[in-house]
């Protein structure tokens, strides 16, 4: 198996691998305790919280509710959802310690096998399934960041793309078949929103349609599914391209090709319908008039219906995909050269000299730039000698200090291979004056930096202070 | 075995306990599929992040960094670390299918047996002993919110106390001994902030200092330690107890304890001392020149370091302690009268009628009051047709809406029976007038509601608004 062996027939990709990035930011590290299971360093975290955080403040407008789920399920589980016969290769297995793994006259708890989910789609259904839904509640729209496990082959893993531990913005959408046309369309907008705001693209869609034998469900319902993919497709006014009989046999699916800066194909978002599931895990809701009126289709996904309920048809939703592969994505794409708001190091202050006054104002610059409350140097405290709450709504943006004694030759080149954006020089000249000289680097739109650092500071920024 | 049975011994307590407060909210279920794994629904996620996220904002003044870290480690890390051997009962152990968990002659990555983390600290100790550190460094503050899995037995299970599956709030501090002072000092601090943010107290500290017979370190060491740790809680100007003799074999501690309502104690924070772990991962650092001169104290903790180096101190500490075990403390604490801010139904609308004027001034009302920009209604849409990202900052509450045909009082009956905090009455005057009616129940601090509703309005609140 030549997956067994150490990719060592790599070409050789210096400056613009993720890894090489990564590791001048300290974003990440992995280990031989936990391969294919990378541990982020407080930068590396820092990029994933803001990816988290930029997708969870778009959540409500698009009336998605996050939910938070197990990591390990009863093989029972996997059994209904059918990831225990067909995925068994990928997952892991859990027990207790002591125990068989087989239920059989075994006591609760103490002897049962457990799968690590690979996916949060079956937790998601027992989350449907647990209330009863009219029609008028659908679509619901569950978010899942949880991790999820994979078991990749070791030799196969690789920095943040190939890994067997990853997070998804993984989303389940509960809704009726006359809900996919506006289902997928807002979806579609939601994905070019997000790529908008990152400067990805441009990219290419593509429809998976109905495989010509094995399939669930009817050739109808297939149709109908398959036009209202289509419409939204048009309707998005991006180019897409159809993959005929290319489909999974439990739905057709739009998948998101995204074009690197060298020209490299990722797959990133995926849209897949699931007429599966839905009867895997008996979901259904109360039918409306129109619906009972159009009478049950008499195909298998129907089975166990009456004319009273429907299923729901399940769309499996990412728009980053991997956060991982997502990150990894954006490493190459800035090549060191993050946004403002995403920079895991936007500022470094240089500090010229360690006298009281200037270490000082370099706490009080420090404390503003990165969104804390102006704060005495050394202290927490406010007169009460108590620390106080920072407001919830606070961005906090990592802005560092070198207040070593070494010379600023020395700082400002080690600031240099840490990639700092924006180097801010303070000397006695700066904090008599209450002013900052501002040097930056590695930065894309400066006009926007400036405009948000002035912000911070609560006035404009003088042009004699940065050049 | 008496755990095995389940708990019916227990006393009803239906008003207070967190399980039917949670069920009116409507804040998680369980599941057979994984026992001791609460599943939480949309409205217990959002308790759940706005925990999160208010000690994620306070982080930076405390000078804590998150890192993110594996979900399964391999067994010979949890040998380094001990708990393969002292711990093996409470864990769960992971295999990929097929493996054996036997790791000789095993095809790397194919035949690994690993544990499902239950704590942390070995992955802190990873990332901590992955760089070379200078006693200039210390000290390191990693926290780290991730999932932890402890086998508990089945019968023991209860909500969200007695669980399988918990987040902490767990950070660790790898500092200088004669750092452990001003750590536990700022840690007193932030755990007194934290709980007067939430108004729980009073609560007790307890010290547990040095067992009498096996212990590890030198007796030195132990007092010095003990020493800073009862200066600390001295300067906290706190009550505190000591339990002689009742520490741990590898460091003194400080125990939370916290008195519900009730007068029930609980142990939420703690603050634990750690000699060991820094010798069994053999961590170090760069001895100042003070330390050099003192020479290394001759003990077994000491042992495979230069005079050039020193081991940090491990200070393990939790504030909330499990989130979900805080969360149910919260619930019983609250009994539905949460703070507008940490409210998972701060509001809903009740609408008289359904006409369009009506319909506009509710969505109007709702997008305002959920810190979401007003849309028209039934669209996402700015004037391109495109969404527009809400900023990062955006604080969401989830204000419910009821436009459903049904008369107000059965309205307001569901309302009441879902504990709505805020009743907000939209009928034609208040569409014709812009203005809103507003009832509040279940609300322990009306001024400060009132306030933020203005807020969110931008204007002050008419008297006659509401009652
Ligand atoms: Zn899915
Ligand atoms: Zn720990």
């Amino acid at each position: 198996n030549p997956q067994l062996n150490p990719t060592t027939s790599e070409p050789p990709t210096p400056p613009t691998d993720h890894r090489s990035l990564a590791q001048a930011h300290g974003l990440f590290i992995t280990s031989p305790y936990s391969p294919g299971s990378p541990l982020l360093l407080p930068n590396g975290a820092y990029v994933f919280q803001k990816l988290q955080s930029f997708l969870r403040a778009q959540y409500p407008q698009f009336g998605f509710q996050e939910v938070i789920t197990p990591t390990i399920y009863k093989k029972s589980l996997w059994e209904i959802s059918g990831h225990w016969d067909n995925y068994a290769e990928d997952m892991f297995s859990v027990q207790g310690r002591g125990a068989t793994g087989r239920t059989e006259n075994a006591e609760v708890g103490q002897d049962e096998e457990f799968g690590l989910k690979p996916m949060n789609c079956p937790g998601h259904c027992l989350l449907f399934g647990n209330e009863t839904r009219s029609h008028r509640d659908l679509p619901v729209r569950l978010a899942d960041f949880s991790a999820l496990h994979r078991n990749e082959i070791s030799g196969a893993l690789t920095g943040l793309t190939r890994v067997r531990r990853f997070h998804q913005d993984d989303a389940h959408i509960f809704c009726r078949p006359d809900q996919i046309l506006a289902e997928i369309e807002q979806t579609l907008k939601f994905v070019g929103m997000v790529y908008d705001t990152f400067g990805l693209g441009p990219y290419k869609l593509l429809l998976s349609t109905r495989p010509l034998d094995h399939f669930i469900g009817t050739i109808e319902e297939w149709d109908r599914a398959e036009m209202q993919l289509t419409e939204a497709l048009i309707n998005s006014g991006r180019e897409f391209k159809t993959n005929k009989g290319d489909g999974a046999f439990y739905g057709p699916k739009i998948d998101i090709i995204l074009k690197d800066s060298n020209g490299k194909e990722h797959q990133t978002a995926t849209i897949q319908l699931d007429f599966q599931l839905p009867q895997r895990f008996n979901l259904q809701y109360q039918a409306s008039p129109e619906e009972m009126v159009a009478q049950l289709a008499g195909c298998e996904n129907a089975k166990g219906l009456d004319n009273a309920h429907r299923r729901p048809v399940i769309i499996h939703r990412a728009i980053y995909g991997s956060l991982e592969r997502f990150m990894a994505l954006l490493i190459e794409h800035y090549a060191g050269t993050y946004p403002f708001w995403l920079s895991p190091r936007p500022a470094i202050i240089l500090v010229l000299n360690q006298s009281p006054e200037i270490l000082k104002y370099v706490t009080f610059i420090q404390s503003v730039l990165s969104g804390l409350r102006p704060v005495p140097p050394g202290s927490l405290e406010n007169s009460n000698g108590k620390p106080t709450p920072q407001p919830l709504a606070t961005i906090h943006l990592p802005i560092d200090v070198d207040a070593s004694s070494r010379g600023l030759g020395k700082k400002i080149a080690e600031a240099f291979k840490k990639r700092y954006n924006h180097f801010i020089i303070v000397g006695p000249n700066e904090a008599r004056d209450q002013t900052l000289k501002l040097e930056m680097i590695h930065q894309p739109n400066i006009p926007t930096s400036e405009n948000a650092l002035s912000r911070a500071l609560g006035r404009d920024l003088q042009s004699d202070d940065y050049k």
